[in-house]
């Protein structure tokens, strides 16, 4: 598999004199310059990007990205919805992996904060099964009821959720390109106005502007002339249908659980041996289903776990989790998600992390989501 | 490589009562029950869509893929403009390359007719660049700049195009499946209204809904199971700037001419080889271009060379191109084109084609743009 060779984002977060595209071309350059390769020593393009389509009638970014670039390499647009970024990781490992010498550029980016939040919201709501979307429900809505599932089934309650946006906050306010940056108090959160019951504002991801950008290689010059490396030990794919309504259970997201199981078969590694975590906190319902489902926790414990804030930096020291702020406080510009999770991962096991470096770290994982579960991506990397 | 083991293609036309998953259902278990494999025994699933984005808020559709085949798999959406489909195909077939014994079933689809010809133009004209889209340009208008310069360059006039319709409209009335099964005289295309000058209506390919689906595997049971088998030996893909102005010229496009050279190096057989083509037709400016880029012709001798009929069924005998009806008259379900040309490159070497059927051919082609040359797709089948 893969090496991953260089990482480079943009700040996260309300960029109003940025294009989506003066994002993308500063994620180039950035990761190019990290790097120290060239523009011709890449040979592919992933480009992850959910809504430009919708919101401003922009498609075809491939050649978009040719024309920034200059080269005439192949370029591929991949969507699946807030998912998109892992799966452009992931088609570029996989491309890679079938040819020798290759170096494949992952790009995800998003524009957001143009447009109004009425507008995003029925945007992101393309995500969702028709008859959902039909009936009114949007993702708020959505994984709303979810956590009322989780919360009756497991008699927990709304400060259980709260923990997950503490602990993100405080993890967002040791990073200089967090959307917030801001430490938040459980009462601060718990005040904070509904947005679908037993949601509220501070359980949700925020919409952000930003890009995020990845070198992969198995180009051996590029190899040994690049400083900081990873290895990429899994990355693996599953899916489920996207009508919550044809799901057999909603206290748990099974293309999740599917997409690990293969990623640690994989990676031959155990949960235990992962000591930092990325994971998809869209809402703070996710992050706990997510610690279920990925097995780091038992079902249904996730809601007393999190309470001992066991994650966070400083406080815990086995695995922590969104170390970037995640989601929620790093923002979430929906095709840059997926690469900047896998990207925080990179920065840790190389100890690039700042303020926020978790010490001696070997393996860490990256969890991404689409819509309320329909598409999960597992990526493990290290050793 | 991989091998073709089978396709199915849905009727191309004003699918009235036909939504987009209905569509894609459709050449699903066409495919599957023209291939006797079983739904399960397919790995992973490339879907090619441009519009349903912008035009229904349609996203996501990997998951809803999943859920109407009921498995797990991973589903991956690729977009890139009217090569959506050819792309699909692409990293479908690097996919598996890079696994053993696995399937992988390739579908694309669009539904465009539930709209007005203004909102499918506008929606089609996100693939072309910013500035462009803001100057109002919009596809026929970019054809038709590049038809300026192609017949003033070379001394050609409207009649050299009309050809293109001529022969691919007699190919529609051998498809059954054609969006268009109507034979046209050139005068009724000389006469018929200009869309954008020197292009006229019956230059132009029609807005159509349609889905197309292939499986190709290298799974070693399936290839001994299945009845017809075709070999994919080349499938390149190459990008340029998408703004005619960054160009250096407009009488070819250098993208094909970039995929061609690499397909038919890696294939290792000679232009002289192929003896049918499916060649992106949706202007007949973009066929006479083609020709020449792809090397079947010399530059700048398209315009004399079509009126000689030699790629015609029934007239020519060495190479005979659309012999679907090409987009113009089997119709431009634009996600489902890519993968309706490959499928028809596959009936022809499996002997399926049918009435128009061409006699002896070993080796074929397909070649899919996006937008106006920003990407292109060079696939090459048979042996």
């Amino acid at each position: 598999m893969g090496i991953i060779v260089g990482y480079y984002s943009t700040k996260f977060g309300e960029l109003w004199d940025k294009s989506l595209f003066d994002l993308v071309e500063e994620a180039i350059n950035g990761v190019i310059k990290q790097t120290q390769i060239e523009k011709k020593q890449i040979d592919v393009i992933f480009f992850a990007n959910m809504l430009a389509g919708v919101l401003e009638n922009n498609l075809h970014s491939a050649s978009k990205i040719a024309e920034i670039i200059g080269l005439n390499i192949p370029v591929f647009r991949v969507e699946a919805a807030c998912a998109s970024g892992g799966v452009a990781f992931h088609l570029a490992e996989n491309y890679i992996a079938n040819h020798q010498n290759k170096t494949a550029l992952v790009i995800g980016a998003e524009k957001m904060t143009d447009y109004s939040p009425e507008q995003v919201t029925a945007a992101l709501s393309a995500a969702a099964s028709g008859e959902e979307q039909e009936a009114g429900l949007t993702f708020p809505g959505l994984y709303a009821l979810i956590a009322q599932v989780y919360l009756n089934k497991y008699h927990y309650n709304e400060e259980n959720l709260a923990y997950v946006s503490f602990k993100n906050h405080y993890h967002g306010t040791l990073n200089e390109k967090a959307h917030f940056q801001k430490k938040l108090t459980l009462e601060q959160i718990l005040k904070s106005p509904y947005v679908a019951y037993p949601l509220k504002v501070l359980d949700s991801s925020p919409i952000s502007d930003g890009a995020a950008a990845l070198i992969i290689t198995n180009n051996q010059q590029i190899i040994k002339k690049t400083k900081h490396q990873v290895k990429i030990i899994a990355s693996e794919v599953a899916t489920d249908t996207i009508s919550l309504k044809e799901r057999k259970f909603l206290d748990r997201l099974l293309a999740t659980s599917l997409a690990a199981e293969k990623a640690f078969k994989k990676s031959k590694i155990k949960k235990k041996d992962i000591q930092v975590a990325e994971i998809h906190d869209c809402f703070s319902i996710a992050e706990l289903l997510a610690m279920e489902d990925l097995g780091f926790w038992p079902k249904g414990r996730a809601g007393t776990k999190i309470k001992e804030l066991s994650t966070m930096i400083g406080k815990g020291n086995n695995l922590f989790v969104n170390t970037s702020g995640g989601l929620k406080a790093a923002g979430h510009p929906v095709g840059a998600t997926g690469v900047k999770q896998i990207g925080e991962i990179y920065l840790q096991l190389t100890k690039q992390a700042g303020k926020r470096q978790v010490k001696k770290a070997k393996y860490g994982l990256a969890h991404n989501v689409g819509g309320s579960g329909g598409t999960a991506v597992v990526t493990i990397l290290g050793g």
